[in-house]
């Protein structure tokens, strides 16, 4: 843990973030921790069940909890109907995002034709193109690259190193983690007699706001259409979405995960880690794929989904694999079994 | 659809592209858009058999499509026997590459002892190292880091933040997306009683012509001999390639998957999204691999191969994988009957 | 092979590495190969025994390998017990690495209060924050981004276009491959009534000594405490790591797999490419992972595991699948069969 937080008296906490207060108000909060590692002036919370246990021995000062665990608080605590809620509330106001000085840093490079909001940051090192528009309160970090026509919405912030391509567009309040790229060329060929011929990619990357983007993903900017993320869409890191993928308002992907090409997908849905989406799917609104799910067919029905194979010892899977290799032949003998017990009993099995 | 096109008479197209016109030579072609979406000015083309229920109602002024198709065509074509790569064509001349005006960016770092071609162009804050070689047309965008000893053939484009480190060579128009890194050390370990100890990374990474490297894909040097992606390779974003692999002409994968050390891939070969190959194989040529497929052991024959389990209704999930911890159960269980019914009837099973 | 070796003589490699010499002295080291290209000059090694077979015709001027294979060597050998661990001494001794003058480039961007020991380079293009400390011998590549409050210790290697986000800390002989992100926020959203609200990521990242981290790979920070890779881990490249993993010493972790947020990862493991962790697990020392596996529960026991489906032909492939969807009923038929051949035995079954 190495940042402060704002000093804040826990009654006045509560009044922000409209949570009940039980016990001493005057409770001065410097910090937050878990509840097993919080100390004397951290605030904690207890939102996972599992971490139950941990509530009657905790050295935080105050925890966010529901109404069925406060009374095995020790320490005082402030009621939320959505614990882990309260305390993103409250943790953002202990911890405010940094401010920064408005302006261009010497080292960074911007198109002359390029309109830079007064109010916007452009860090050390970053290359702004031509005609670019860079809305209020923008914050570009270092070593960014924008191409030329791109457009960044009021509050959106590209953290370091991230690169938008040609004419893309950010909406309000985005968040870019480092290594992201916004807008490289599909992958997009057409075949020549076994070689292959680019097609050009000549679409867009278009984003709603509050988009978050984590660290080394990728999104290809489509092939005559946009790839769209609506609004509230949350991306992990190291994320593939290809041409023309939409992705509905509010819905969450894990790491590792990746979406084919002109596949829909719609708002509400999770999508665990490493799940692969096949291309050319339209998959419903409030859909919850399970991690390392390969998504192979459509699935409109809001629901849970799953497809893999857990881990177990070598030899078992060893034995499971080699079964797999047989179960045609089971098939087989189940099947003729059958036939053979149904003439010996002259009737239908038990 | 942010792109403008190069206002071209369809006639003009139609020979350029060698395609047979039916239709108006005179309709101006200033755009291009899908067959849905496509308006006047516009033109389309169908290929996948999917949309052809979009042709009646196109509004596109013309169509690239087969002989087989022309008659359903409302709006004047284009007739191809490959209608996608007559599109590809047409696209490129409609919206024609940007040219660059050659030099060096004046915040640009480049080694004295580099030849920079007099008709190529190194990008803001980009950073070429000592004894490089960047041939004829080359376009070096901004942010890219090229380390000493390199060798970039004529007509490559580095779009942005590429990483070429030392000693990597690219043949002529080769295309390397942002944040790709080509030539970081392979995953080179000897084991000293639990320690792991780096084993120098002495090889390097070796493209040929035409080929294309998706953004954030990662190519590694080789141990002792190169890494060898060869003529016409297309990789697409977050790949990975380890030390010693070579990849076989116009052999295209697919994102997000990964080979390991020293496998040789043929050409004219296929990967699937979320591949992965283990280390040591050797694939022939014209093999196709679909999907999330694990390819654990050598595939010399042409052909198709997959191996993945697609996604099913969760509940439905969960049973299966519950059986299949059974499966050798189910195997004994069926070798017993087997004996047993044998035994009843005195003859084979039907 | 395009690095140059330190020329050496044989007997004083041998010293040097502790190995003992067979044959001539005086044979003087020049370079390095493989068994089956080494010419003239080279040194080989022999220690994976598949390549047994080119020992007798290799070419090169001198072998390290094993007692057991010395009486097969046609040229001067060094017998070592672990041929793969004594070349990568050999190795790093006849291509040391290259030496680098110390101090800032000119068009790096260091803070002020920014501390940088006077033998550290910052290589150009490179932004270093506010309140960061370098150690001594550190070398930092072209375009890297240093943000505030980063601490990294003595011999450490940020090859270039590394991002470390704010606070976080590095051991002493870390080396960071190309696009590597560490820090980034951790994927910690809550829902509002379907609205993801962003947790403050308030942790770090903590690297021990000799850490090493692969290309584009990503390393969340923690939520509230850290998220921690002890020492002498060795990541590859594409690797996510979710906040608040911790990883223990000496583990290493094959390209493109990935940890999920807070589980915790015991020393001396293995983890092969592609493979996934679920989060909240807790895995022991000594477990093996194979690749493409994905991990649901906890392995506290020391061994091999692996859950992974193996390419097929695709006809066999779909067949299995088929199978497998009827899984279900093929147990249920089994189970009124055995009850059948029961009653028609009168007893149990064969």
């Amino acid at each position: 843990m190495a940042s402060k937080a704002l000093a804040t008296r826990l009654g006045d906490l509560a009044e922000a973030v409209g949570a009940e207060l039980r016990g001493d108000a005057n409770v001065l909060i410097e910090g937050v921790g878990t509840l097993q590692q919080a100390g004397p002036g951290q605030l904690s919370f207890l939102s996972n069940p599992s971490y139950r246990r941990y509530l009657k021995t905790t050295q935080a000062s105050a925890v966010i909890l529901s109404e069925e665990d406060a009374a095995a608080c020790p320490v005082p605590s402030l009621i939320s109907s959505n614990p882990y809620l309260t305390y993103a509330d409250a943790a953002a106001r202990l911890f405010p995002a940094k401010s920064f000085q408005p302006g261009v840093d010497p080292t960074a490079v911007v198109g002359e034709s390029s309109q830079i909001d007064a109010s916007a940051w452009i860090g050390p090192c970053s290359v702004i193109g031509e005609g670019v528009r860079v809305g209020a309160d923008v914050f570009i970090g270092p070593g960014c690259v924008v191409e030329d026509g791109c457009d960044i919405g009021a509050d959106s912030r590209l953290v370091a190193r991230v690169t938008l391509c040609r004419d893309t567009r950010l909406g309000r309040r985005c968040l870019i983690h480092p290594g992201a790229v916004l807008g490289a060329d599909g992958f997009g060929l057409a075949n020549d007699q076994g070689r292959w011929v680019k097609v050009p990619q000549l679409g867009r990357v278009r984003l709603g706001d509050d988009v978050e983007i984590g660290a080394n993903t990728t999104i290809d900017r489509g092939a005559l259409e946009d790839t769209v993320l609506d609004d509230g869409v949350k991306l992990d890191n190291l994320i593939q979405i290809a041409h023309n993928v939409e992705i509905g308002k509010h819905t969450a992907m894990a790491g590792c995960s990746g979406v084919a090409g002109s596949t829909k997908i719609g708002s509400h849905c999770t999508v665990g880690g490493q799940t692969g989406l096949a291309g050319h799917l339209t998959i419903g609104d409030n859909v919850h794929f399970s991690g390392a799910t390969l998504v192979t067919r459509s699935f409109s029905q809001a629901g849970y989904y799953s497809g893999n194979l857990p881990a177990m010892e070598n030899g078992a899977w060893r034995r499971l694999i080699a079964r797999l290799r047989h179960l045609e032949q089971m098939a087989k003998d189940l099947k003729s079994l059958k036939k053979t017990v149904k003439t010996l009993t002259g009737g239908p099995l038990k």
